[in-house]
């Protein structure tokens, strides 16, 4: 056949080499190349590979018998690869690459029919958005259930009070429930920003070409139905050169990761023997190599210092894009390892703070005791008089002044009389203190997003 | 009235001052205070105000005569400061004291009762996400005129062509107007994700208190209603101690940056004498004090390098959640400047790099002449083959040995004749090459997405 | 006189307004000045500018008549600016500009010699350097003073004993003057750091001109001399077109912050009720505005809270910098507000924090019996076996089940008797347990840089 | 022998196992192990290992027949790993428990007694310093080497002539090798910036146990001598628990890529064909898969590109540490990834950055017709009045409007007559312009770190 005639130098094996009359150094070749990191992508290649071989057929561009040649060659490499089989050989530069040369391995010139109308431009971006496809689907899913595992918690516990801090002050009496569900509202939020980001990665690229689209007449919309995308890009340069749907998900991880952070942060804190509201299994903690008696909340202490990596990777790509001109550029290479790494790391933390919360033993009555100190309880105090009329900076100043008072005679909040209430307020009734309790405390705070008992079960029954 | 007999100590005019016996000294109060970059939130602070205090007196927390007086005064201070008559108080820490603190000097014993049911860890929230709704609705329409100047500018000059470049080597001729647009998708993007972090900016915190919301009786979906919020916040906690969606801001803003400095950056190459693409008006330029010749793209270098402070505030913001236990701490102050500086830098970027377009001179005689260089063709050329049922990889492996061929011979890819091409493939026809032409290779990647000239068309029609 | 026969066109008062016939909007003036944020480095440029004329006149490249006018001016808009009278004017782009257009109004053509031989590039790389030696001779004074504060404090309490935690687990007990020499040493690491980009800021630039250098036979080394600094810039491009010496500072002033942020945040752990650790003075903590019984460590939150800013500053100025061509490009200009606020805020935190940690009640009795938990001893107890031919790790393992003994059946390490002892190792004698205590634990670890008592007294006393 | 009797669970074999009853899963157990990427410091570990084991023995604190066992065996490990025969197995969490289980494998009871008084605390940063100094070490090389390809390729241009840009406007004419050595110099300050960063890495850690040092006489300094460290920590908690002198480290590297991202992004744009002053050698670019006539400057994009993850390592180190209380947490076994990963970048970067240099072609004829356009010596018109006493900002706008004329006539500054130039001073002479050449003015900018050709060759000999 015509064009196989004119034999390329055999020194010079990759696809472009044509007009190149020396081959890179072997160093080079290891700088330049990705396939060190994006054999990952191999399954979807292979889809993506598929799709667009069956569109080229139905378009007349290739033969039925060429396009048959194709998907069982690209099936047989798929599962070469998921048998751990599959060895890209020095000199493939990436994935696309090593799954073309080995196609052509197995299908012959049927094979160097797959790259007609697309360049590596397009495909990478399709390969990448078919990844963070199932990406975003399996950090949403790890997430749901680890807001599964703060619901359980908290009706497990659904009657726990512990103090509401603020400053790391010992604040108001709350129920440990209404604390989880906090974080289940955080990682709301969190899955909402996965799922709006999912909806940007839902564009297919192919057809793009290296930057201007193709002479050929192809069929993207079938592509894109075969492959599961939801649209088709708009503009074959923005295609092929812009990575803001890469930028939104890493945002949206170390978003993530802010939440994740504060949440293993609070497990330390709480484990610690001054706390000791939470109790470590030993499937979830280390020990020390040096100290006998240590058990250690490394998976807290991990997932809290992962958040660096996390954020450190959206930096890293926020500085790659940073003013480069249109169309693609080498620099975009750069992108795919602090993708996988940002994932990765959001698919193991997310799982293994679900398993150190599931085997925390809460030690309520720790929290309960500490709880129990009274002037947390002030606030109610002020209230208390708002209610008789005083505005709330008087009685805020009064209260102020009453928990001095208290603190320097170093007696009770609760046990004040009368009297003594009287001397700093004429509107203190002789049982203002006295009716004060943690307890009633947490359930009189019934306000639309309130602590109370009540607020929590009915919260805790729409979650189920 | 009982609550007023009791007078706090002069010294301490702090609204938590009841328990203190010795004011911070100024240099702390400096340190702690954000009255020096929170002024501009008064305006929200008073809306804010006006509908809580509105609330209370339906709620019959406070009385309708308080809230008279409360809205009065609060109007009147939102007066001067529009006027810009209003002046903190050493002493008052941020806006909100110091609204507080003139409320009172205004509106006496019911100005001191706004505060009722209210913290201010949640009062700060509340004029933040007012304020931000303001703010992401300015970017979105500076945003949308930017738009706008890239379509003007693409329809103005529909049928100038340029080379499209990769790795700012010339790759395929392409029209301005798609190049153009490539933004203007990357644009809509940005403006997707400001109007999905909107949604959740959306949301009333006032009601959560210090952090476990309030024994008094209010009614937040009231206050909602009012200020123009969606919901109101489902957990208290959340509601005072996170930031996400400051942080989606900011991301989204760091993503828009992303794309703005591409944009400004390809100015500068344009304006290059090398390039010559386009002209600078003076209007959108500035000189050098010691070269008179000079003319600087000024305004495109700035927004490029204030990249760099946009992305910058998204990491401190980041640094500043990671790791921080539940409920607020003071930490979270630090949230509001780079807040303010994003907003104002995408606010004024956006619309300088507008007017930057607006006034530039494009010269599509020098984009028309480097276009012409007809090695940019040799994919056409390939695809000439594959037409001929050459298999691409073997196209693109005889037209790179042609294009080899022509730059050592230094002939023209275009005035190739028969004889010659058939030296590298039988495949070609006498007038392979001579068919081709810059102009062509522009309207025959007439794929969705791609360059051609009616494809420009047809999206910028839609555009209007 | 020759030159001033022609004059400029009123409208264009810009120093570069030659070869323009239309100036900048006023958004874009507003846009592209400095002036806002540069008007500080005022004493920076009149020191320079003086410098540089006497050079000139001593060059012969002036006279000294207009030397003299122009030393006088120059002295006089300082005097203006200490005052608070220097009113920089619309249009003056940046201080640089004020300066000089307000000289020329003072000395009148003498004025407009000086920028003589200079441009802006070199002129504001040299204010900015001279304002640097300035910070980090300030910074470097603020932390030597907070050192001062650690090594007092070790002092006051020097047989104070605390846990020695990791993992925020209880580990071995340890001297609170061991503990904040810890700071000690990090932050003279700081200072070291600072020392050394002192050094590299250290180097006169002024002379590159815009970027190649001038015609006029200039004396740099002079201007050095007088300036005060050591070396002159070896490259004139090199000299105008790089920021690494306002990187690396920032960079040093980061990691100060990441060792502020760590002290700051163990503050605020020592100050909850549950550590107790620390008492807050009311002069370094601020109250809640709902809750009348708070006291927060503000300070401390805060100081922890703006490493964000310190992070994302660096982070800006790194973003600036990647990728731009040479020589000066105007995205420079963006190096400063960033080196302004870093400074701003290591001096006023490295003060704050000094002043928190003096106000500060050391509550030693909580400390210590946080340090009797006896399990810390556990360590000891392994060493005790090493003494007695025991390998290391099967130590570690017999006393890591004696501890588990000892939590399961609720007993202290310490009470062990001799029998008990030997079921777990025969080479315990029946004193093993005994011997043990807090203080000998401390004291015995007279390991170069161990907490023993006899080292931190002997450090303490070289650090006087 | 007494220890070794009471076997522990088999089921638990970590080293710290001893008071646990349930192993980790094996998820967990890979989340927590470093065993995957810190591999590489096994020669650091036994350097370290062996040097402790002496040091022991030396004390008495072992015997010389089981020094001598692990000193045998720990060397035979060595040569495991480097013959690639070193498997760690499931159940080691790092190469430090790797390494000792090995040791016990081949030593038996004298292997468990090499982690006498040492902890993991201790013994990570012990050899990650090790391995810096080697990194640091070949970073330095590698940088020397760049620089001295710089001043290679400037001796062999010493006369290539080029416009000086800024704001990539043309500014000035300039040499090339002038050009280069601003990166020269740069580099320079990066060395130096290491070799400081050098000085606080080279500090013995060992010694501080866990974190307070141990209750056996070791002595660090014999320890230091023989590792070649030059000091030993002064306090054991800072040992462990601090790790500025590796973010020092990733900033100075974040540093180095603001400036190797500057030269790899002039590279692209000289390669260009607008520019078109450097060709690209076959040996270090790539082609298209698409495009059969690219040739693109991957090296230097990619170089450029890796900024980001430079850039973002050193943020995700300087998250980790934000905010971590003393001593050690596990959140610290977070730097060693970005730590490698930096080294490693760093490394390949340089080295082909160094290559794709000496490989160019620099098309000198390019770089001085470009050089030629005579508006760039505008400056020295100005210069020249100045000469004549006309005051420099006189000067600049005379020329200034002179250039506006040229540029509106179409005429060439160098040959404005006499009479015309008069039209704008009184001063000019008739070969005012003609005496203009771009090489002259090159040659004129003597000034110290001017562009003068004299000055390039003196500071080229000085370099040799």
């Amino acid at each position: 056949m015509a064009g196989s005639s004119k034999k390329p130098d055999a020194k010079i094996n990759r696809s472009w080499g044509g007009r190149f009359s020396r081959a890179p150094s072997e160093k080079t070749q290891a700088f330049t190349a990705s396939i060190g990191f994006d054999l990952r992508l191999l399954p979807y290649d292979v889809r993506a590979g598929i799709a667009h071989a069956r569109m080229l057929a139905a378009q007349r561009i290739i033969r039925a018998a060429d396009r048959d040649k194709i998907v069982r060659g690209l099936r047989a490499i798929e599962k070469e690869y998921q048998a751990g089989k599959f060895q890209p050989k020095v000199g493939d530069e990436d994935v696309h690459m090593a799954v073309e040369r080995r196609l052509m391995e197995k299908a012959g010139s049927a094979g160097a029919r797959l790259h007609t109308a697309r360049s590596r431009n397009d495909q990478v971006v399709t390969d990448v958005r078919l990844y963070m496809k199932d990406a975003i689907g399996a950090v949403d899913a790890a997430i749901e259930h680890l807001q599964n595992v703060l619901t359980g918690i908290s009706r497990a516990h659904v009657d726990a009070v512990l103090p509401g801090y603020t400053h790391m002050q010992r604040a108001q009496p709350i129920l440990l429930g209404h604390h989880l569900l906090a974080y289940y509202d955080m990682l709301d939020r969190d899955r909402q920003r996965l799922s709006d980001a999912f909806a940007r990665v839902d564009v297919l690229p192919l057809g793009a070409g290296a930057l201007a689209g193709t002479t050929l007449p192809i069929d993207p919309k079938r592509v894109a139905k075969e492959l599961g995308f939801a649209r088709i890009a708009a503009n074959s340069i923005d295609a092929v050169s812009d990575r803001d749907f890469i930028l939104e998900y890493l945002a949206a991880l170390a978003i993530l990761f802010a939440h994740l952070s504060r949440l293993a942060g609070e497990i330390t804190v709480w484990a610690s023997s001054e706390f000791g509201f939470v109790g470590l299994d030993d499937a979830y903690s280390t020990g020390s190599s040096m100290m006998p008696q240590k058990k250690n909340p490394d998976v807290a202490e991990l997932v809290r210092g992962k958040s660096g990596r996390v954020f450190g990777n959206l930096m890293a790509v926020l500085t790659v894009v940073k003013g480069l001109p249109l169309a693609y550029n080498s620099d975009l290479q750069e992108d795919k390892q602090a993708l996988f790494d940002s994932t990765d790391t959001a698919l193991s933390s997310v799982e293994q703070l679900s398993g150190l919360l599931e085997s925390l033993t809460f030690r309520t009555d720790r929290m309960q005791e500490a709880a129990g100190e009274d002037l947390m309880l002030a606030t109610d105090l002020a209230e208390y008089l708002v209610a008789r009329s005083i505005p709330f900076r008087s009685a805020h100043e009064i209260v102020g002044r009453l928990v001095a008072h208290v603190i320097r005679t170093g007696g009770k909040l609760t046990e004040l009389d009368g009297k003594t209430l009287r001397r700093f307020s004429d509107a203190f009734d002789d049982d203002a203190a006295a009716i004060l309790s943690t307890r009633r405390a947490v359930d009189r705070r019934r306000s639309p997003g309130g602590t109370a008992g009540v607020n929590l079960k009915k919260r805790l029954r729409r979650l189920t």
